[in-house]
């Protein structure tokens, strides 16, 4: 079991029944993801956690470039007349943007925002390079970091700064740009599912929580393990509007000019968030195999006795033979220490290794998930680690799942509603009319939020929860992040 | 020969010895490497041209990991005081930072600065991490783009937003930090000569082009095709100043408190612009096989034939089979077009094939460097073309290699300096007494400015160029972007 070593370091993580938030503060601070900055609300990505970001980069930007979408970078500031071109657009962003306003020592004729978003920047480029539908579609993504000035932050969930990915297509008929809508929006759903291990909900914004300027804003909702949602992902359909705004117009076969219909969708840093919030427990972080940037973890046992540490690099070299991602821990730390520290960060699986275990050929993987131990012959530790990498992964998934469906509810009215959240937490299957007055009134009685209107509908009951009135339209409800 | 379609589009580029800066305009627009924005002085990186850098980020980054370099994020502001707290650094860079006065609709307490480099940043996490020798040494790095507020600006070679990585790290020891500032310049050179083809000058700044805050600066410098050079990758040695500056201390095995040492080293998009004018020619851009986007592209001849584009296709896949880049141009545009496009975008083959080759079983191999044809069997196209790749970027390292010999001069006197920039141009290598008074003097006289102290130096002859006096120092100088 835990030596004392290890049992001093769990504890300086709050467990998650105690206090949720401080056990999320405490696995970021604990597992080096995020720190934070002599800048008011911006965070420092800590190598631990940048390398999680670059995988999630890799993998997601490989299901872009599957679908034809092409990266590029555009400026980091938005000249102001610029930003003000969309209305709806600047209504929503222009609060919370942060203004250059001298450049040297010299004062700027216009201010520029630094981007809270690039709409207006990719509009701006398109206006000049579509005449033709030969010109389209285009296809652009860029991998960057945004500013919004938030009053409360907190590390990968809110933050004056974050990093992202931003698509942005335009298109030669609304159709098309529906379908690039929903595409990507399932570009995001299978990549939760298949890397990350985080089933979410699909569906659609209700018009008050909708994208500043889009007709349509699709999202993927995740649920934490303290029932709380987490929008994960969101796509927008922006039909023609911007393209009117800024004169985006191409000459169709026909010869006759045309608006462009336009999309953009996003995914952020945000997601670790939900990482370590869906997947994490009170030993700390736990990370999908598919995306943990060291996947497995080798921790010889009394290491200064001869042949131990040899034999542990030679499991190492073995084992990177395979392609998987693979790291020696040779500090001079006892190994109780080492199995803590390596639970902390996360690692899905833990190879111990001692002189007893060489003497009979053998080492133990020890699973990060489910903390079974699995004796293996040394000679089959690549393929046995590989394959059981890919049931982690699998397990951690159902796991996620089995959350997802006991902790969502159906209510008939705002009463079941109420004693749902105060008892157990989640999800909200609920019936709603249609008006903003009953989802904000929703909103004030019970803290929830409508998180989407799913694409998979379900006929709970014939009323809205608030007003009584006829409902067709069944709603996703949740506290939220 | 080249039809009319090819010739007219051709022409559209002026010829480098009619202008070259208006040559390398043409080859960045015609090639859409970049754009113009409606933010003056900032540049789009567009598709093609991000592509490269996309390249050039995957082979450099694992250059860096393969020296324990570990990738993180830094905010993107530096509030004004921090950036005080280093005097020389601060001067350097104060006059050309933009300033964030506000955000949202309020005013700031104390204004923030875009980062024109992150060197204070970083401290002030070192400061916070860094406690004990075993917390060294630090080896990060980060990928983003920085500000400075340049007057006149050029694609890729200067301009107010550019792209880049700054590595930043801190070291128990002098010794160590000297080693790690030599090591990052020689994997800058090395990565331009094997990945880039480009060759380069190895030295020390002068101390008058030296980086704020620094105590050595070392430099990469690159001559471009018109013959001037182009800075092309920098390493600085801070020795214990921004330590001092930031109290960043640690406990050495003896239990005493020691100041860290540090280095700093970056590369640019820059470095694009001198892919652009190291190989370049009037036909456009010519892209080094190993970081070519596209490596291969396959225009077919007389496509509407039956059976013509059935055989691209499968010439397509069989070479993506053999790891090569490559790309069908299936437009509906004649043959001349497709050559002549794909020559300004600098794709380094292009594979023809029409009717008759495909009955003899053949197709034609365009080098894009020497213009030479290559008729090759079908079976045996990915074979050689993987081949005759490497053959093409052996020898536009060797052409680049010739120019840079050829136009590298000794000069014994400012007259000869003088003479040799007026009829050659090109690199001058000259002895020099340490002056600043001579550096100036040089500068003034001839348009030349010092690039580096080379690692490899040689004895002109005796006495500095400028005032006679001993002169032991060898140094190369040139007119530069």
């Amino acid at each position: 079991m835990a030596g004392d070593n290890e049992k001093k370091l769990v504890e300086e993580i709050t467990s998650m029944d105690v206090d949720f938030a401080q056990w999320y503060t405490d696995v970021v601070r604990k597992a080096e993801l995020c720190d934070y900055s002599s800048v008011k609300g911006c965070m420092i990505l800590e190598p631990a956690g940048f390398a999680i970001w670059e995988m999630i980069q890799n993998k997601l930007d490989r299901r872009f470039k599957d679908t034809g979408v092409e990266n590029c970078a555009m400026p980091m500031f938005i000249p102001e007349g610029l930003l003000q071109r969309e209305k709806d657009h600047v209504e929503g962003f222009a609060p919370e943007v942060a203004w250059i306003t001298h450049g040297g020592y010299e004062q700027l004729q216009e201010r520029l925002c630094v981007r809270p978003t690039s709409e207006t920047l990719f509009c701006d480029y398109y206006e000049r390079k579509v005449h033709s539908y030969r010109d389209l579609p285009k296809l652009l993504n860029q991998w960057c970091s945004v500013v919004r000035w938030e009053k409360t932050t907190r590390p990968f969930l809110r933050s004056r700064e974050f990093w992202w990915q931003e698509g942005h297509t335009a298109h030669a008929t609304a159709e098309e740009a529906v379908e690039r809508t929903e595409q990507m929006l399932n570009v995001y759903a299978d990549f939760c599912e298949q890397e990350l291990a985080i089933p979410v909900v699909k569906g659609q914004k209700t018009l008050k929580e909708q994208f500043a300027g889009a007709i349509a804003t699709y999202t993927i909702e995740a649920l934490m393990h303290d029932g709380q949602a987490l929008q994960s992902g969101t796509s927008h359909n922006f039909g023609d509007g911007f393209a009117k705004a800024f004169g985006i117009q191409y000459t169709d076969k026909d010869n006759k000019l045309q608006y462009v219909h336009q999309t953009s969708w996003g995914m952020s840093t945000r997601i670790i968030g939900a990482i370590i919030m869906v997947h994490g427990d009170n030993d700390g972080l736990k990370l999908p195999p598919h995306i943990a940037p060291t996947q497995v973890i080798i921790c010889p046992v009394m290491q200064k006795k001869p042949g131990v540490l040899e034999k542990a690099e030679e499991i190492r070299e073995a084992l990177k033979g395979a392609n998987l991602r693979v790291k020696l821990d040779d500090r001079d730390k006892n190994p109780g220490f080492k199995f803590a520290d390596s639970e902390m960060r996360g690692i899905p699986v833990r190879v111990e290794v001692g002189p007893r275990d060489i003497e009979n050929g053998q080492a133990v993987l020890v699973r990060r998930d489910t903390h079974e131990k699995i004796t293996v012959a040394i000679e089959e530790l690549p393929a046995k680690t590989a394959e059981l990498l890919e049931i982690i992964q699998a397990d951690m998934l159902a796991a996620a799942k089995a959350h997802l469906e006991s902790h969502t509810f159906a209510a008939k009215n705002i009463e079941e509603m109420e004693n749902i959240l105060d008892t157990n937490k989640g999800f909200i299957k609920a019936m709603w009319c249609g008006s903003r007055e009953c989802e904000d009134a929703i909103k004030d009685k019970t803290g929830a939020s409508s998180r989407c209107i799913p694409f998979e509908q379900e006929q709970i009951c014939d009323c809205c929860v608030n007003c009584g009135k006829p409902a067709s339209k069944m709603v996703y409800w949740g506290r939220a992040y």
